[in-house]
């Protein structure tokens, strides 16, 4: 692939699914001289080490952190926060920091607080993952064809903004630049939801169950779809629901009631009305479909 | 694969994709000597005929069901408590007569009400389809490996029972036998509810769209999977609703009242309850996942 190297040294902090992945993909390509690897895992680093995912495992975060051009914090979304404050007084004067988490806005806030304009830090999110996690998922390809959202506070150096671009659109993505307000509020609405609403019935199924119906090997036609959804890492969305509560209840509402319409239409046993929902859903599908085959070259998560 | 013909001749009205896949499937197994099709569209059932899915192509109801010995009811659910009211003055002394509509009650009491005891009637429901419609996306295959549901009346002939349940056995598929209110019930929960869901919020989204937002473009995990629900056909899913109506409005209370419990839950920042729950879904699917590996030999529906 060989690109001249965008860094020296990347710090990675949580070779996890996500970490890993952009190790693997930024040392392929020739992005980056040194991955160095950092984390509460000794164990997990060591398996890394081994699985060539980063070059150098460091224990000590002061002594990783003192020797990377760019930072990625890729550790689960609520300790970002705080890794921010707990890296900053070890950085280069010259280095970057980004970040990979799913929400954006209180990490936004963290750094503001923690820098100084010029700012050094920008939020990443790339919108890329599996089923799986852990650094023994992670292949350098995962961010091929995917979009990755970037969001910049005011204060943020555009040298550092415009280093990350370079470093995500090597290795594959599509990069997409927006406030962290914003970020969120659209993920909480096109991701964050989705889960809850599949949370939902699942739960519902398992209340109904719980009173003694057996309905779960009836599964078909549709329940399936959700259960999957509904089987993502309990943590993770107990974390997002915790950063980004305001979003995901403003989100959660606004599905309620268009909910609510349906159920009423039912009520009424109004069949025009329910036809038009329908077919308007449909719809909505087809853009969705046309938009994302004519506007990207390649399918995006949902569609993996 | 040559079965010895289970029926002389079997009567399907509405050859698309379930009644033209019965038919290629009972006459590849050698189940059927005949089989005619009926329905309205001349125009379909030409094609059918071209496609050797059907023997004979019978514009004239009351002949084609004069000659049948099982006649299969295949047209959109709605219009089938009037078609077997339609139909029952010609059928044959000893014909049997089934359906392949997804709610089954209403079409139970037009049946109770049309025969007399014994009745010649069993309501079937087979759990397989696509995302295709029409009898050019028909195959015999469809049936295998999928669960059908009989709903026999009160008043239900045990011999009809045995041969419908045969003919959907010898097409491959597992046979469960229930009560029709509780058929509509469990469908009303586990494929009908899902499919409310996934329309309230392809719904919500499409409002918040007219609002001046751009969601569907940054669509990505998890909100594919549910416009590929809410893309049914419009028509089949007012139908459902207008058929299954008090089902469905129980399902979806109950639905609001899980989705209510995560929203506080949100509400009140309780990490703890919201790790329980996400925790409890992942369970329910495990189960799911097992029962349907275990009990049966192959994936149902929802896992095509």
């Amino acid at each position: 692939m060989g690109g001249s190297p965008l860094f020296k040294t990347i710090a990675i902090v949580g070779v996890g699914l996500i970490g890993g992945s952009l190790a693997r993909a930024a040392r392929e390509r020739g992005l980056v001289s040194s991955v160095i690897g950092l984390g509460r895992g000794e164990q997990n680093l060591r398996r890394a080490l081994e699985l060539g995912v980063i070059d150098v495992l460091e224990k000590d975060l002061e002594r990783g952190i003192r020797k990377a051009d760019l930072v990625v914090l890729a550790t689960p979304v609520c300790t970002l926060p705080e890794l921010l404050l707990k890296i900053a007084p070890f950085r280069k004067p010259e280095s970057f920091v980004t970040d990979v988490g799913s929400v954006k806005a209180p990490i936004l806030r963290e750094a503001d607080q923690i820098f100084q304009a010029p700012s050094p830090f920008v939020g990443g999110h790339p919108i890329a993952g599996t089923e799986h996690s852990g650094v023994e998922a992670s292949f350098a390809s995962l961010f091929e064809q995917r979009r990755c959202i970037l969001t910049p506070g005011a204060s943020t150096d555009p040298r550092a903004l415009e280093s990350v671009r370079r470093l995500w659109e090597a290795v594959g993505s599509e990069v997409v630049t927006m406030d962290a307000e914003r970020h969120d509020q659209i993920m909480g609405f096109i991701s964050h939801l989705p889960h809850m609403v599949a949370y939902g019935l699942v739960h519902s199924v398992r209340h109904a169950e719980e009173k003694g119906d057996d309905l779960s090997s009836f599964s078909a036609g549709g329940f399936g779809d959700f259960t999957r959804i509904a089987s993502s890492h309990p943590e993770m969305w107990r974390d997002i629901c915790l950063m980004n509560g305001d979003a995901i209840l403003e989100a959660m509402g606004a599905f309620e009631k268009s909910f609510r319409e349906i159920r009423q239409l039912i009520l009424e046993k109004d069949g025009q009305g329910l036809e038009k929902v329908f077919r308007q859903s449909r719809q909505t599908r087809a853009k969705l479909l046309k938009e994302q085959t004519s506007s990207e070259p390649a399918p995006i998560e949902d569609r993996k």
